[in-house]
């Protein structure tokens, strides 16, 4: 993992949903290009093509493949529908070994219609079989709580403090969560808690973006970090003081940002990303 | 206030927002004619028209006018700003009094780029001046805290248990809470949090409607109760077990059931309303 050096790009990592209309290959060289040093690939990236040219890609890039994004989405009505979502997420921690991820992140889940409880009692369930499975094939998992606007149908875990829960019942090196400015910043125990997330050993990874104001759309109209109205130098800060060492992954879902020159949006988030002296 | 009584519509409110395109003459024959008790009036429908004429519509009802909707948004950078707030409240009072309504329910409001806890000191603070002033003038606030999803603009009071702490740091019998389960049925702490506020003897108000999912508008997407996901009955369960007594008050916001026949509408709601055995 990288170091901490001011004012360089070493921690400065894309999620390749960000650059959303550049295919692997295009991301990697753009990526590189600019002097980004980690990039965390989206599982519809891999997906439709071979997945050992995509890993030697990746390998021969040289950049830190820091998260394969995403799995979860654990829960269900049925039985069945459950143990597809398992499988699939065991599919996707082959993919993560085989391109060499540090980490697969954790969207959990929750199914409209279904009491929050039961879902997380679906998650915990899964992640059972999940964990072991990880832990075998060295790839790290991590809870990625998701704002509470998203509990109906994306994830029954919306709060850093129930992702601790979960990742202490746990206690497994290979669990651990990713804090996302975008779906905690709001939270008025966030602070403490990602105290608590890293006293327990459990912050494995950041994902920063902004909160535009005033939002349009549920999904796809994040911001530029410093467009938008997080704090996120004060969140950065309680997250240095901590002494994390990883990558900010930069994760920005934006229709509006996807439809603009995709080289000028690049050059924007590395200038903007430098503003945090990380 | 209405007492309990099972199958009938003695504890059912009609927010003047649900039936949009109702006038307040319209909409309060609309609801006598339905058997409704009580309306909570927004304040869009007493302005740009003689306030007495209106107090004489609803005192000739003989609706029981539960709240008057919306107070709050305190918050703003300048002094200015917040004194207009001060004041327009301060008038909202007098309304209140005016139309002898017997809460006036606060939207406590947030300020774009300012942080959550300055804007939570400006809400306190307008609210030492306005405590004190709803008194005199014989009307419960009521402080509604808002679904995290705005916690950018609309409220820094995102969380049940928020809106106990306030509560409970006033002390007051002039202000007290209002429960809105759009806003706060994914909590995990929500119950615990019902508890608290009817122990402290803050729960004074709640709000029903529904979570659509997926919901494609963030403001004016909601749905009809039963409908959407949030499992109200067990929240009723939780607020009846604690021997609240007042109005359940709909309160939707849908750009698609404003379009539909409004009389229609009002049938589905009192259908709705009747399944709760309130």
């Amino acid at each position: 993992m990288a170091g901490k050096k001011q004012n360089s790009l070493s921690r400065l990592c894309l999620h390749t949903i960000t650059t959303k209309p550049w295919p692997l290959e295009m991301a990697v060289e753009k990526y590189i290009l600019s002097g980004i040093r980690g990039i965390s690939v989206w599982r519809n990236y891999l997906h439709g093509r071979d997945l050992n040219e995509s890993s030697r890609i990746l390998k021969e890039s040289g950049l830190e493949v820091v998260s394969l994004v995403r799995g979860g989405f654990f829960t269900g009505a049925s039985f069945n529908t459950r143990k597809k979502a398992l499988d699939d997420n065991k599919a996707a921690v082959d993919e993560a070994a085989a391109i060499n991820a540090g980490m697969l992140v954790l969207v959990c889940g929750a199914t409209p219609g279904q009491s929050l409880e039961v879902s997380r009692g679906q998650i915990r369930t899964a992640l059972e079989t999940l964990v072991p499975y990880a832990e075998k094939n060295n790839i790290r998992l991590t809870i990625e709580p998701l704002h509470p606007m998203y509990a109906d149908s994306r994830s029954a875990i919306n709060t850093l403090e129930q992702a601790n829960e979960l990742a202490e019942y746990f206690n497994s090196p290979w669990l651990g969560i990713a804090v996302d400015v975008y779906h905690l910043w709001w939270d008025p125990h966030l602070e403490e808690q990602i105290h608590r997330c890293a006293q327990g050993n459990n912050l494995y990874a950041v994902h920063i973006c902004d909160w535009k104001s005033p939002t349009l759309d549920m999904l796809n109209d994040r911001e530029l970090m410093g467009k938008g109205i997080i704090e996120l130098n004060r969140i950065i800060g309680w997250i240095e003081k901590k002494g994390f060492s990883g990558f900010y992954e930069i994760e920005i879902f934006s229709d509006r940002y996807w439809k603009s020159d995709q080289d000028d949006f690049l050059k924007e988030i590395i200038k903007s990303y430098l503003r945090y002296g990380l």
